[in-house]
């Protein structure tokens, strides 16, 4: 097990390693005077393992009940929020019990997200089940729902209590799912660390699960601190997620976050090395490493349909927006343009 | 007019004074590059002030929207969140716009909320149009919304960006909220300042309310700064309230909440004094000031009801109460019991 800290104004641990789920009411209990916890789950992570987790938790003396929703994105809403408050009061949860979030990024996002609001926000854990949460979703703090078609819309930084990742969970992970995070994996080499890039490519990532996360949220963490509020430095993280979520919207979510996101790293990857920011291997590098992950280098829509999605993203300030562009493996730069050429960067 | 600063780490200032209405838009100018402001206000309100409002508003450059519901407690709901979250997205606006809040404690309380969980939280001043307002909710940043029967039950601790206290709105108070208003600051005079209590008998609070407003705001100012997150120190606040909650909630909400914990402080002070917590006159220069200001000192309400009610109050910890208790005018402590002993205390 490898213990990674955040060391934040409400400093936290992030505990990685194999069947932590066995001993997470151990870890909650040493970090906690909660008599209660509600476990929220969807339904498919919850079937595979609500019951390890509730057992550990009663054996360590928590009272537990659980709030389980249908699996996806869909639900990621106000209206589960609301489900999940009623809930919450009907345990009769105080403001020093807890929640904790058993999945993916939507039931973090959610479960963290009405932790927050509950009574003027209780404590949550997130215990990912998934590798693109592990890396990327359940360290940070962001948490929120979708409104109005919009996704993350309504949120809350809150950071969680503790995170703790069992690797053993994504065994269970359906093979598009693994792929996904190994999307978000390649990113963290791109933007700040060669070594585990290249290391991507000689041992699958299911094969060292425990040091891959490890390494990519102290990656994670590092921006986080030095941008708890996302206002700048976080902007390296974005690498490859401009583009991405263009494509992702365009492709009427035929295609997963991390498909997308591997088609953005590509393409900007690609106009990198035309236009001399990166050399031609750090393209070549990047794309045969996607591609050894079985995730799309290209997509067939059109430029100009992208361009049109990117200049409408939500974090596009004025008339200018910032495209995160490597330089090397292991560093990017910003790089901010005019909204009218950004199609010369597809 | 006073201007009081409230030092947390997103420091703010309190401006108090006549006519600020009118240069509420030079004043937020000053603070924010927002460029849109979106308008949260009840009728009552924004019809007698909302135009003044817009006008200082745009003068100074902003772009206006304004987001208008029913008055009264009933409205502070997650709906009308919902329908203020779809008028600022309608509305267009970013991480850097802000929400002007023109109201009493719903208004500030409802704005405050959705503004803190809009793309995970974006600025808002506080403009509090009632002397409980001003007083009371308008600092220290708790913001919420009434869940599932319960007040406040959802929600946020969020500082504004600052808070544009108007003394002239207050004169149209109707005399009911005026007198709701005096109790919470003859609560302050009691647990903090005898020469605040002193003066309240001599001169009308309506004849000085910038000097009043800005000392009450001082007072609080000192407690929220011990206790950002209520989790201690700003318990002396609670003065009166616990009582008054429940005669509050008891009385079928027939009695303002500034009746209630009149009601609430009158007969906590009659316990002090019998039971040797304080002098004699301590109780009677309470009551007579409370009756001054046309305050109820007493209820109809069986003891053993308001008892139960107390013990239900979701603040209270496992099987023990803590009860804010006169020592002199001025000065107040803490007194743990035992949740059975509270009939002893009504």
């Amino acid at each position: 097990m490898q213990k990674i800290n955040i060391p934040l104004k409400d400093s936290y641990d992030c505990f990685v390693g194999e069947d932590l789920l066995k001993i997470s009411g151990e870890i909650i209990k040493d970090l906690s005077k909660a008599e209660k916890i509600m476990i929220v789950s969807d339904d498919v992570v919850f079937s595979l393992y609500g019951e390890t987790l509730k057992d550990s938790l009663k054996k360590s003396g928590f009272i537990t009940d659980s709030f389980v929703f249908k699996n996806g994105e869909k639900q990621k809403n106000l209206d589960t929020v609301r489900n999940l408050l009623s809930k919450m009061i009907d345990f009769n949860m105080t403001r020093t019990d807890i929640v904790v979030a058993l999945g993916g990024g939507v039931v973090g996002d959610l479960a963290g997200f009405t932790a927050s609001i509950f009574k003027r926000g209780i404590k949550y854990v997130q215990i990912p089940t998934t590798l693109l949460a592990a890396v990327d979703s359940s360290v940070g703090g962001k948490t929120g729902v979708d409104f109005s078609g919009l996704k993350n819309q309504v949120g809350a930084f809150c950071q969680p209590l503790a995170v703790i990742c069992d690797t053993k969970t994504f065994d269970t992970l359906p093979y598009k799912q693994y792929i996904c995070g190994a999307a978000e994996v390649i990113k963290y080499g791109v933007i700040s660390d060669s070594k585990l890039f290249y290391s991507l490519k000689e041992t699958p990532i299911k094969e060292n699960y425990e040091n891959i996360v490890s390494t990519c949220i102290k990656i994670k963490r590092d921006y986080v601190l030095k941008d708890e509020f996302d206002l700048g430095d976080r902007m390296f993280l974005n690498f490859g997620h401009t583009i991405g979520h263009a494509v992702e919207s365009l492709a009427g979510f035929s295609l997963t976050h991390g498909e997308s996101i591997a088609v953005g790293m590509a393409i900007i990857s690609s106009k990198a090395a035309e236009k001399g920011f990166c050399e031609e291997y750090v393209k070549t590098d990047i794309i045969s490493l996607l591609e050894k992950y079985d995730l799309p280098v290209s997509t067939d829509i059109k430029k100009e349909k992208i361009a049109e999605a990117v200049s409408q993203d939500k974090k596009t300030k004025g008339d200018t927006l910032s495209l995160i562009v490597p330089v090397k493996i292991g560093e990017c730069k910003i790089e901010n343009i005019k909204k009218r050429e950004i199609k010369d960067w597809i």
